[in-house]
């Protein structure tokens, strides 16, 4: 299997951190709230907003700050004021102008498997967002093909695959979320890497160990891919 | 050409009405701040904003959304209430759940082309947007591919081009926007129908009319695309 292996990457989280910049963005946006609501409110009441608006906006920080201004207004009933409502705003901004800060282990481990392996970036979120955090990176030039797409289940991996003329049985799929980036894969009969991140956002989070016996594999970093692999021939 | 043309089509105000959706909610938008601001400087400001966040958010409803939220702030000097500002957010969601309404002659077209012809969506926008009004359209059936993209430009079109192995000498964009649908492709060495729609939205605006003999077309409706394919053999 190794040598015609194709792996897949998710990015967010994988690549580079995302969840720590949403992390510090919550805080700040409790903090503006604080008056009006305690922190576990406040988070609970942001969170059903966006899961309710997910199906209509879809995933990525636009949506993230939409949703966030409309629970605003409905937590204080309406006393936030504009100006606070524009900070939301510029809250947003900073999330998309954010540094990208690449995970530890990843260049170099790209840069090894790329002369060996095909390599795809599949992701979602904000169209724009995901294409310029991958210009940002440097890492674009080890990937093959970049897929960003509206949801990652078992449909979207297929059409991919089919795609680009890879087999099941010779696709490995890394990421850090279980729901997004392992099971769908693993129901296809291909493999997957899961490298958990610190953090896991709510909506992401599956109870599941997945049982695929020699195709499932849990990691710390991206460093221990290349044994993976090996493993995998 | 004819027999192994391929056809790429736009998606707003090609396939379906879409700026129309966006005047009236111009309309509705210039009303909430008509206390404040005439008209005119409503629609410019608004244009500003949206061009100043346009390499940030990228095209579509979420995008337009903040924009406007951002503008109608700065424009009252803060002075729009909190309800007004949830208006915009309805506003937006009313855009994105908005029905999709298809342009004369275009089921029968598509349907009669893409017997002899492959037919590609090359569209921007939200990526969740574009793709339920695709869904809701009824259209998917009648295309092999669908790109959904963050800017149409040369590199776009040749990238898309050498993805489905497809020659600019046999492909035809077919669009209602010169700058994003029918000058790069014709940049390209590929043809271009351009079916202007009854609004054109600022941004998309192009003055020079292309000069590219045989290969560039003006066409009233879609209907006439038959005769433009039949022109290209």
């Amino acid at each position: 299997m190794s040598s015609d292996l194709v792996i897949g990457f998710d990015a967010d989280d994988t690549l580079w951190h995302n969840e720590n910049i949403f992390e510090k963005t919550h805080e700040r946006y409790r903090h503006l709230l604080a008056r009006f609501h305690d922190a576990a409110t406040v988070d609970r009441t942001l969170f059903a907003t966006e899961m309710r608006n997910l199906e209509l906006y879809g995933y990525g920080i636009k949506g993230f700050t939409l949703s966030a201004i409309e629970t605003a207004i409905q937590i204080t009933k309406g006393q936030i004021g504009s100006d606070e409502i524009d900070q939301i705003i510029r809250l947003g901004q900073e999330m998309l102008n954010h540094p990208v800060e690449l995970l530890d282990g990843i260049p170099e481990t790209l840069a090894t498997l790329s002369k060996q392996h095909r390599l795809l970036v599949i992701t979602k979120g904000d169209l724009r967002d995901q294409e310029r955090k991958l210009a940002k990176s440097g890492l674009a030039a080890h990937f093959n093909h970049v897929e960003i797409v509206s949801e990652k289940d078992t449909g979207t991996y297929f059409r991919i695959l089919q795609r680009y003329e890879i087999t099941p049985d010779r696709f490995l799929m890394v990421g850090n979320s279980l729901k997004s980036d392992i099971l769908p894969v693993l129901d296809l009969g291909g493999a997957g890497a899961y490298i958990p991140y610190v953090i896991t956002w709510g909506h992401e989070r599956s109870d599941p160990r997945p049982q695929a016996e020699g195709r499932f594999f849990q990691l710390k970093t991206a460093r221990d891919l290349p044994q993976v692999i090996a493993s995998l021939s």
